[in-house]
């Protein structure tokens, strides 16, 4: 059952959690001006999923049970899913900023693979526990937030050498139906209007902090559970021209001795599988964020092209704007097309599913995760200082200011300056305000510090098959005889994965 | 006679200029709660002039009076000067964030070289003028604000050409006493609590576009000025640990016919030299804002040491905590370095005072435009996430969550929550609000944008040197002689500039 | 018939052009030591397609003739293709560092697209004589030089304006059985030991200089063709070790007065189709530069490891060594990347053959026209000075040093010296000798300048969807109503090309 | 007495040192081609400090001894000194890329304050022995070469915990009359024509390598010791436009129990103070280098517009150029600002000598370390690339083709083919041969690694200063009363040194 952004709306009022932000209680989420950005962002993901002309991109086949379901619920099959995923992410985002959605795709997909792990080693029975409770979430069209990014406290300490425990989320109680777990995750993005949160580890745990190894799944209501919340975007702010519709809230959420029953239980202690569901995890989602912000990056060119016009400005005349413009894209379609590769060179996972390649993700998410900046920069270059010198938005009705301003603040004779003064508030929404920061510092931080992406990058590159080839070079001379090949037959020479021996019809996605 | 901060203050209440903000009108600028940031940052450059500690490098002999003044008020006279104007600039803005003054401090500079011009050309008594409203300015110790940029309407068309003509300011009337101007100047950094305006056109000028080319003086509540303006910083936003405190608010001013009598007009109709005083003033500007920025770097490096540390890392052991750190202080010595230069290689004029070199000062400001957005990006590396998604401030006393937030919130063990949230807000404030965009935009685009820079550096740079180099290498072998040298006697090889022939007692401002 | 090394070898010996190297004239090309490395780097091409293992990337299918070719000569037909031939030359590159041929795909494939539009346009018989010149270059598995790069004169200047109108190759005389042609080709890598050549401008026309708009073959030993080379590498240099080996010639190569008859006219003053031509030839090329620039970057990585290990370090545990290592990863995959998209989003052509797409083969080869330099940086940081200090390779048997040197150039203790010294040597021969600027300027320059790619990229670049997509969010609020959707039904949204409606089973190239 | 570079290549005759290149003995040094462009170079240092134009700048007063000397041995007392080091070094660099002899005054700078420090410990006479042994060099005008960099073996190991104790130079034997040193510095620039060496250690010693902490200084042609050279540049190859006639050997040398009398023993054991000579040395040394390459960025720059010339474009109408050009002149004025900023922050050393300060001199080489590479693809963006693809010159006076060659190589009309050939091979030779790679890895790894100079700017930056800083904004608001203030007064805000109190005459080096 696919639902409308309407009847997600509706959905919500169903439930009861308990949220603060800026220092009071909320009522209704789905009514709380604070939010409203939050749930239309959101609601992106259920209404483009019902247009035909999107259906390709933003619904799939879930193979576990031949339903069609939205893609942002739906465990990859194929290179092709991957690729479709990725499109169907930067669909969402070049329309809503972020749709948060994807990060229940990316835990989903990372469970789907460490319960398989867990259940092969151990014999439990956690993969069909999950199968079941990612059926019940596809569908109920359910939107699930990722409860990951722990407190942390000392960051040079270990979960369990922290002297303030509830710093990460652990059990706290085993009993025979379920599960106590008790702590604080710091970060959780679109929680208040979330239907339930998956619990995962943000980070990998050694056998020492097995009780810090937890994956579980809980209503957003469920007793011992507070989120402590921000805003969604800039809601009532009338120069967020942007994020004033969209926008997304981050919360602390406190878990106090929450009860999981064992059916919502996918890993309880099992610290290897917990972290190979982390880094499942990280993988799928550096590649989601990939698409996530090429979306933003849209924004960024169309506005960027529609501000320099206003000001009279023309990249085929002016170099140095023309310059500005094409890094913008550059650097856009440069770090899409890592998402794009990663897609391709998909890796079949033991549990049936795919994951995005791991360096090529890596690699496409550090590349956004500074760039964002530059990107920013570029934006600010083409755009020109008015951006964030703009009389604010209540003077547009002033009727001591309106006329002369208006008669001066326009660029091209052909283009009114209100239209200029729209372009130049979205922009300075998307790259001069909270907001801005916002977007930087999680393209920075989210999924993952660009530290982390390095150490993946490294422990994942192929780097024997490139000193074996350097070596086989300089022992050998001109090759001759045809032996001691590096590269194993059937194997693409970028990263070292498998090529199929024999190519069917020719599917990629792509105009032939 | 310099005053103080207050002094300052009570000074603004004795004007009366038309002002609006936010859509309503404003009554006393010292005291409406919009302008409070501003008129704070302003006054730093007040106090710190009165301070022992600081006198040396706040005040200065102005060698036309023989009077001490404010630093921020006087004409150089030597390297020394510019040195010690670069370690002020810096100095107030470490403190203030922008200080806006040093703005006056450059069109003053800027326009006693080009009226000199204009005399020796023209027989004209421009010069004198000038000469004798600095005195007024530091007599009274003013603080005037610096009306350049102009609207500018359509970008591809000059200024005669433009549709609209009060897109620029330009003069209007011509009488027997004095000269009527009109127009708009879209950009006025501190604005509403100026004393004074210096009117400035923003761009060289062609004869075609004699009426452009006017510069002079303006009390801030002549008939006809208007100002439309934002806020200073974010005043009374909790959140903003800085910006509430220091701000700059900028105006759009509208000059509807305001006359000018001909003791403050400084020049009228003179394209060429008002080129010359446009182009002046941006190296004596841009050199400025190297100091400025330089300012701003040093809250980012205590403000990122303070967070690591809340943190629980040590960046002697956090190889890439440290490596960030390190880049950071990179990008600001290495812009301040080119300030230092260029404050070495000084250019006497033949107005008898001294100007930065061209080609340090606007490398300086290049590096710093666009390092800016490096430098908001190495702050929220060595950060965390935590910088955008920490609950709001009216949370801190929030009965239902303050006990478990503070419990949690906090790093390392040895430093409360508190203190760590006031570091993270402090950084949230400066790096991803709409006051960081602020400050990103200006260091882009204020004083000129990369690309004016760059054409300023092209037409300055000693090429003809450079090729005389190794035309000689490649037309003589080693060189045995001594003939055809290309350096003359005397002249450093960096940029081309003299060296002097004899060096007396060694009084670099250096610890030696 | 595919032909091995040895047999390309004993081809050449077939010919007989007119070649001088170093101020002395060539009697065998196949013999001659100047050249054995560029023969070598070709024969790898010939070799590998005969290996089974490299059979699926290095041969595929014609659909003209149902014939096996090897995939150097060969017209694509799928994506698929685009991404085997991709991987092909990253294949040969990583074993040769450049082995030429791919530009005679590239010429081959530009050339079966803009024939086709001549013949539809004005009735031509080009495509017919194309595809049998196709057959025959196939059959004999030829190497085809690619003759582009005019010397060009003054670059202010075009064509048919130069004083001197031999610096551009142009139609001197038009005959019933052909035509003649003149002129000079300043750039034509492994020119020496090709069999053919293919001309074609190497810059857009227009109708003015139509006489320079022509595409032809000739054999390489035609009269009136005459060749002044470069070795190839560095042959017989000691010190080489890997360009001693591989390497490749270029040659200006002049046309005095060459005939070429009807059926190797390919375009004879058609400009609008030569610009074709030129711009389907360069995304080819950029295309396939990717894929040899990877192969490069290969041998950068594993000599650089070889060399980090013989020094004694370890990237796990020195962080700024893993840092440099990942970096150099980062750039090589990351240009990568850019090739794999232009392949998944091919452009159908009306030919019926495809082309990578536009706007990721530029930026893929913009991306590495830069980064060859950071590269370098990177190989030498992690080696150490050690590159370049190293005493030559006569001193390895010098009895009076020998002994002393081994005792002490060694790093860690199970690496003999002479291993960590032929790394060393290695590592110098690709980053610090005159291969290495090689290396450097053909990716900067080859294929065209960082500027044509920019303009490239902003001229394909889908910038109306993007404006379209910010005027659509600034109009409406909320998407409601589904209407005025920017993107059409089963477009991509990355660079607006079509996503197919069906997929069948899932081919892409992956371990699916 | 200052000798001319005729002397000083007479002056090598009477010198009989132990030479092997190439796997041949060496007879005479100033005799031997393979030496030639060293000496030369070197020359150049002798040359220019006996022009009247350039005394100022190429010699100064030894305040030790009254007497005027070369500036490349002085040990220096003021800013002024360190600044007129810096403009010296880039002249001589910029006539001859590298003169080496900085390295000398470098070495003897450092050591005369570590010196100072020892015998102030110990009661030492090692300071009174150097100065003595600095007149001797400075009254024979001696050329010394720097024996630093040890083989070093396992780069994970210290000295002491090598298994071949050799790999770095230590003290053997201690005697009545002196030491005996043994081991291998294995990059000594321009060791084959030096008069003697100062060794060295290369890295900070514990107290279990004492041994290893030992400075002194050898006749080049001691008993001992053996030098296994490269030829200096590329003499004798004709393509070589600068490098056939300047250049730098480097040799490995070793020292085979080498004994040294107790009056050239300037450290010997006392690890600490060999540890502040290496890091004073390394500051020192790392101000000079970036003179040094200033120079060489001079011959880029005056290369690159030569050739842009001679290809017919004007940066003034082609912006890409110009972009190019003013990136390349930002690079080199960029680090160079760093240098003099370390002049002018210069530090007053207790034995009476000043230092550049250490942050500005670490982030100028660290700058200029990696941007080298960029100035090579900036230099190669505005050549094109036919610097790598010309016809060598053996083929200028081939019959065959020179005629046709000349016709069609010509860039713009009015330029003749040679001229524009002979720069294109400049540049070839300056950033496209051995001599480039060369020139890259000593800027990257002369004078310590990126890595070393991170360290020493962590290590030195006031970190404090900075976190007081925002610690008293946090805790305080507006400043009112002008208490805690964290700058100590007559201190400049940079780098935390301190500005002199009073300032007499204004003797900055500048046309003021």
């Amino acid at each position: 059952m696919l639902m409308s952004s309407e009847e997600y709306r509706e959905s919500l009022r169903r439930l009861s959690p308990r949220i603060f932000v800026d220092g009071r209680a909320v009522e209704s989420v789905a009514d709380d001006p604070a939010f409203v950005p939050g749930v239309n962002a959101v609601g992106i993901t259920y209404d483009f999923a019902l247009r035909p002309e999107h259906q390709m991109l933003m619904t799939a086949r879930q193979g576990t049970s031949g339903k069609t379901v939205n893609r942002m619920l739906h465990i990859n099959e194929s290179s092709t899913d991957l690729l479709y995923k990725l499109e169907a992410v930067r669909l969402v985002c070049q329309e809503s900023g972020c749709a948060q959605r994807y990060v229940t795709h990316d835990m989903l997909n990372g469970l789907y693979q460490a319960t398989k792990l867990a259940d092969d080693r151990f014999g439990t029975e956690y993969h069909g526990r999950l199968v079941e409770y990612l059926h019940h979430v596809q569908d109920n069209d359910l939107a699930v937030g990722g409860a990951m990014t722990d407190a942390k406290g000392d960051r040079s300490k270990r979960p369990g050498a922290q002297s303030q425990r509830d710093v990460y989320v652990h059990i706290r109680e085993r009993r025979r139906d379920g599960i106590v777990i008790r702590g604080t995750k710091a970060i959780v993005t679109g929680a208040p209007y979330m239907h339930e949160f998956l619990v995962m580890p943000c980070r990998t745990m050694t056998k020492e902090d097995a009780d810090f190894a937890v994956c579980c799944a809980v209503p957003v209501d469920a007793p011992g559970i507070t989120m402590v919340a921000r805003p969604a975007g800039r809601p009532g702010e009338a120069a967020a021209k942007f994020s004033g519709k969209y926008g997304q809230s981050t919360a602390v959420v406190l878990f106090d001795d929450v009860f999981v029953p064992w059916e919502r239980v996918f890993l309880a202690g099992e610290h290897e599988e917990a972290g190979v569901a982390t880094t499942s995890y990280a993988t799928h989602h550096r590649h989601s964020c990939i698409g996530a912000r090429a979306g933003f990056g849209d924004l960024l060119i169309g506005a960027g092209a529609l501000m320099i016009e206003a000001n009279g400005l023309d990249p085929s005349r002016h170099a140095h704007i023309r310059e500005a413009m094409v890094e913008l894209i550059k650097i856009v379609e440069g770090f899409y097309a890592c998402g794009v590769a990663a897609s391709v060179y998909a890796l079949k996972d033991p549990a049936g599913s795919v994951m995005p390649d791991v360096v090529f993700s890596n690699i496409g998410k550090l590349l956004l995760a500074t760039q964002i900046y530059d990107m920013h920069r570029l934006a600010h270059y083409v755009s020109g200082g008015l951006v964030v010198s703009l009389p604010g938005p209540d003077e547009d009705h002033n009727p001591h200011t309106e006329a002369s301003l208006s008669a001066v603040l326009a660029g091209r004779e052909d283009i009114p300056a209100t239209q200029r003064l729209e372009v130049s508030r979205f922009i300075e929404d998307l790259t001069a305000s909270y907001q801005a920061g916002w977007y930087s510092v999680i393209s920075l931080h989210g999924g993952g510090s660009p530290e982390a992406m390095k150490r993946e990058i490294w422990r994942n590159y192929p780097i024997a098959d490139k000193t074996a080839l350097v070596e086989r070079l300089l022992d050998r001379g001109v090759l001759a005889e045809g032996r001691r090949v590096s590269k194993q037959p059937g194997r693409c020479c970028a990263t070292g994965c498998e090529v199929p021996e024999v190519i069917g019809t020719d599917a990629v996605p792509s105009r032939v």
